[in-house]
């Protein structure tokens, strides 16, 4: 069974060899490792294997034993194959996509690899019986010659996106099965005849699946390239800890539960309280530390993440963020003041001004022009597109003008505040203006030229009103809503704004919302949205196939409207983003007197398309202001305080003024595959809910297990 | 407060323009979003901080006020500065690392940045007296001029490996405060004189240590090189969950509870069970899979990963490593034979014939030759090194020759099992050779020239004998051993192998070991390696600085000699690295004929002087096999067995055979920056304990957390 080395011995003296040719013949083992391990051990052991209880090997009764012995190395991948390789043997492995009879003489068959497919012509029959008994799918070893084809081949059963090796096919002279396969659950060449749950649960299958493959490779290439870039840009890429401490600074976290138990704090009570990590929800601390040492001040990481957020349509519970931060960044607008946003202005100065609004008044201008070389470099290398300038914009103009803080601008209709309509009459501009309301009225047109391929009765909800244009209510449609019948306005209209006034067969389309926006959305936002998927889909609006980026900046600091935020700030004021977000300049003054709601944070999020593809902010540097946040506007007790000690200590101690940002890894490349969901951009993703259907995750432990972490079960009550 | 946009008025029509201003005029608020943003949810909410309890900020009573408003933007780092820029004005930002006042009109201070440390020059003396007012380590912002020094600067009492731009100074013409420090703990200067502890805690702070920061800055770079390196070898990385299932495949591992409960299984008990994620020990099954797919033929990832060991020296709760696999790897030797090993012939040869034996006797070629060309890649960019061959050594051979399965190969000592001592007579080796004892005796020579510097009470214990030769027992030293007076030998010696026998003042070392070795370490090997490091320590041995690569092959493919897996493997043989690997080939015929202790592995490790950095096998691809490992070796239960399922699934659809390698990245960096431990080329790492001192973890959670997750506290019964 073993074989002898060849030769070892040749060099040795003559007593050495003799004396090993005696030790073997004499002991009767060729080597010592053949002798049991552990005799003493097997024996005493409860659970014997040796003996009473052999293991038994059953092989296959189908007699496709898989190889294992010697076989040809691989000589090319089928991606390598062309017709300057005509008449040169290869050794080829991959699967066997299909199997086709010609005449008795005369089999083809399609290997495929990863890298591409290439049609096997075998005329030995039987060679040909063996390949036809392979299953398809089948993993085999094939030895053949390459010919030239005299025709290029059709695209064949293989998908789209996997390339043919199409100047060439293998005269196959020989094959070996490497792994035979079972039938299959479903094959990638059907895959639409399997249902979304068989196909999530056999996902190492559907990845067979060249679309599929080809995200997981493009996903690979841009984080390259992003590493890549921030490195040619002295960034350091470090490593922060994944398990971190409970931390009550945005979404729901992950706990990790640890064997380290401690005392209880009550008196009396004598037991042991369990303890636990939390998984990072982010890096933002790490990073902040991290540049308050000044070990770097250009600090990158292409982190996991974790959010035990309840399910929602296209998040992960662990998802991965392209993570940066930077030291000594600006911390206001370049003339050292704010663009101010009257939404008046904003619309007129859009149509008439162009881009003069798009400033960036704020700080962080380094963290601004790192992201924007790092996104041109991306679409340079992955889509060959020159991207122009990055548009910004004001959270306030956004939500006035589009409705939502992540507009899609590619789709010019607008959502306006009432208020700022411009035909309205100088006695209705003084109703509007005057009205002590904390709520207005918004409004948007749909051009009749859309309209008509709209579904009312999907688009239409409780909190919107349409009114259908007529030629007999042009003039006075405003009559037709209880939203502007309540102000007694009485609207003439000029058109001089809506580019041709509204006319019949529009829709005019009006809702109530905060004079002061807040929050993603307002109703007419969501609906515009709801519309432009609805035409697009029906064809009836092609948008621009160019990228249209956009910064989002000027948020408001804090906010009560945000349902996530609830959880944890319990009715007080919560940070918009995170507690560490600097305000503006502008608005120290209001943040330290206490007027809150004024306050405008010095963050800034990318959108692309109507996607939020990432955000960041310039951090609070100056501890008094960090803890004064904490303490006296967000209301956090001691002990939440206490939390973030170790950061308000480092700003205490010499930290220079810093800002970063972090992109959603998976939204980026799902939006450059043009992938639905980044499902479609991870090797193996959660379902909405939450679990793995390939490693059954979650799952329930042993007791003991949990017993060794202080915890159980708990009792039903 | 709020400034006006400058101009931007300037080509709205009249009407428009008139507009606005009154706008602005009568309601006396020149832009919205001042107004109050959620007046009515303010005033209802239960937490009004409106009006009863509005926040009251409260400024540093020293008046070293953080700069918040405009400042100079910096024009260079401090590393960029050289006497070309005699003359210029610059801009720069940085800590205040030394003060010194030389008259009333000229001041000197150092500043420090990330990149390096520059001399300020002050001859103004408010400026100065600014200067010297700041505490050491504020961050300032510095304007002022280059000037070249006439002589360079001796190094400042900066750290070794901070450059200091010594060929300029900078004569400051202003400066802004950015943010003044707190008196310190300590200071990176004096950093040796803060507790352990206090550094951990503060570890921030320890980072400004520029030693400490370059660690992170080469970890960084190692981290990219090997990543632009397997791009460049057409290696695809891959994300893998980090949230994966609980799976009795290894090490004890963390667990995730989520929110997601079910019903019991047991019946009439209507309680919901909690269930968990467990978070990724290595992403082994999920690399698997991958391959298995034919999505890539070649993964890589550098992912973190997560282990639930008691606190072992230089071992973290998470540590990262760089993770590969590939498709169609080969699963025998070259010649379809393996290499046998006789631990005297190996001996002899490595003695005559040199590195014959080096001999790659397994399958995963491929995996070795890429991890070659990585690590070689490595230690040339890095160490400018270019690396010879490396080393192969089969792991029977490491046991017998040097008593480590990661030996130290730079230091010529061995440990020999009795059975070879090649100067035994022919009765004694009969004696050695027929003992039918499982055990036997191993042996090693410190030299005279050594054992000089050897405090002997240091080295000995129970396990060990010390014969110290003398002229009257160099020829009779085994007689004083009761280990070798037990087989009754009557050794005479001629020095053949040991070259020139034993001397007076030489030590022989005796102990015990199992014949077949078994586990990491005999007696003997771990008393080398402590003498190793002791006669390092002491200046008596000086090890080459040429890295010495090896890699350790053939290991045995299951054990019962590792306390690790005594966890899991209860008794039962446990898979010496984990049930995926494949056997040797030369071994598949014993291991289903149930021979199991005398099967090999296609594992090897690779490890560099004495300290293993990856390992890696060629894995199972028939589904038969691996449920015959799995069900009749290794004994795991069915509902084990059930945790592979979908492993066993994907090997039974078509899975190329395939093989790995992780390798250890916190090691390997450690190594290339010569620290002592992984602790050093971490950012924050976890003490031994695995808790974490800056953020405080592990710490306990609320009882509401652990009650949505189906938990509580456990009783003490």
């Amino acid at each position: 069974m073993h074989s002898v080395i060849r030769g070892a011995c040749r060099d040795l003296p003559v007593r050495s060899r003799s004396r090993m040719a005696r030790l073997r013949f004499r002991v009767g083992l060729p080597n010592q490792q053949h002798r049991p391990y552990n005799v003493t051990s097997s024996l005493s052991s409860e659970t014997s294997s040796a003996s009473s209880n052999l293991p038994i090997y059953r092989p296959r009764e189908d007699g496709l034993e898989p190889h294992h012995g010697h076989r040809p190395p691989l000589t090319h991948e089928i991606a390598q194959l062309s017709a300057t390789l005509e008449g040169q043997s290869v050794s080829l492995g991959g699967w066997i996509f299909s199997q086709r009879r010609a005449s008795a003489s005369l089999h083809f068959f399609t290997l495929r690899d990863t890298s591409a497919s290439v049609q096997l012509v075998c005329k030995d029959s039987e060679i040909s019986q063996k390949l036809m008994d392979f299953p398809l799918e089948s993993v085999v070893s094939i030895q053949g010659i390459v010919r030239a084809r005299k025709q290029k081949a059709k695209a064949g059963p293989s998908s789209a996106t996997l390339s043919t090796a199409d100047e060439v096919e293998v005269e196959v002279t020989g094959c070996i099965l490497l792994n035979a396969a079972d039938p299959l659950p479903f094959y990638a060449s059907r895959q639409e005849m399997a249902s979304e749950e068989i196909r999530a649960e056999h996902r190492y299958l559907d990845l067979r699946r060249s679309e599929l493959a080809a995200n997981l490779k493009l996903r690979s290439k841009v984080a390259h390239i992003i590493r890549c870039h921030l490195h040619d840009q002295k960034f350091d890429e470090v490593e922060t800890p994944v398990l971190l401490n409970s931390s009550p600074e945005g979404a729901r976290e992950f706990v990790v539960p640890t064997r380290t138990l401690k005392p209880s704090q009550i008196p009396n009570d004598t037991s042991l309280q369990p303890t636990f990590y939390a998984l990072q929800q982010s890096p933002q601390q790490p990073k902040q530390l991290l540049i308050a040492s000044g070990a770097t001040s250009r600090y990158f990481q292409i982190a996991r993440c974790f959010r035990d957020e309840d399910g929602r349509k296209d998040r992960q519970p662990e998802f991965t963020q392209v993570d940066l931060e930077m030291g000594f960044v600006e911390g206001t607008g370049e003339q050292g003041e704010s663009w101010e946003c009257s939404e008046f202005r904003t619309l007129l100065i859009r149509e008439r001004l162009g881009n003069e609004l798009d400033t960036w008044s704020m700080g962080g201008q380094q963290v601004k022009q790192v992201v924007e070389g790092l996104i041109r470099k991306i679409w340079k290398e992955i889509k060959g597109i020159e991207l122009g300038e990055f548009r910004c914009m004001p959270y306030q103009v956004a939500m006035d003008v589009y409705g939502s803080d992540k507009p899609d601008t590619r789709f010019e209709m607008f959502t306006l505040p009432l208020g700022y309509y411009p035909d309205l009459s100088d006695a209705d501009l003084d109703k509007v203006l005057l009205d002590q309301s904390q709520y207005t009225v918004e409004w948007m047109i749909t051009r009749s030229e859309h309209a008509k391929y709209l579904n009312m009765d999907d688009l239409r909800n409780d909190h919107v009103q349409a009114i259908h244009i007529r030629e007999d209510n042009v003039k006075s449609w405003h009559t037709e809503s209880p939203f502007t019948q309540k102000l007694g306005l009485t609207m003439t209209g000029d058109g001089a704004v809506t580019g041709g006034g509204v006319q019949p067969g529009d829709i005019i389309w009006l809702a109530q919302r905060k004079k002061v926006a807040e929050g993603g959305w307002t109703q007419l936002g969501r609906l515009r949205v709801q519309m432009l998927d609805e035409l697009v889909r029906q064809g009836a609006l092609k948008l621009s196939d160019q990228p249209n980026f956009l910064w989002i900046t000027q948020f408001p600091l804090f906010t009560r409207a945000d349902e996530d935020k609830a959880f944890l700030s319990k009715g007080r004021w919560a940070s918009t983003h995170h507690p560490f977000t600097a305000p503006m300049f502008e608005d120290l003054e209001d943040l330290k007197g206490g007027n809150v709601e004024k306050v405008r944070g010095q963050h800034y999020d990318l959108v692309l398309d109507g996607q939020e593809i990432g955000g960041g902010s310039v951090r609070i540097h100056d501890a008094n202001l960090q803890e004064y946040v904490m303490r006296d506007v967000l209301k956090l007790e001691q002990d939440e305080i206490a939390r973030f000690s170790h950061l308000l200590q480092a700003l205490r101690f010499g930290a220079p003024p810093h800002g970063g940002m972090a992109l959603g890894l998976d939204r980026l490349v799902a939006i450059l595959c043009g992938a639905k969901s980044i499902r479609e951009v991870i090797a193996f993703p959660k379902t909405q809910a939450g679990s793995d259907p390939v490693f059954k995750s979650p799952s329930v432990v042993a007791a003991d297990v949990l017993r060794d972490y202080g915890l159980e079960s708990r009792k039903r009550s």
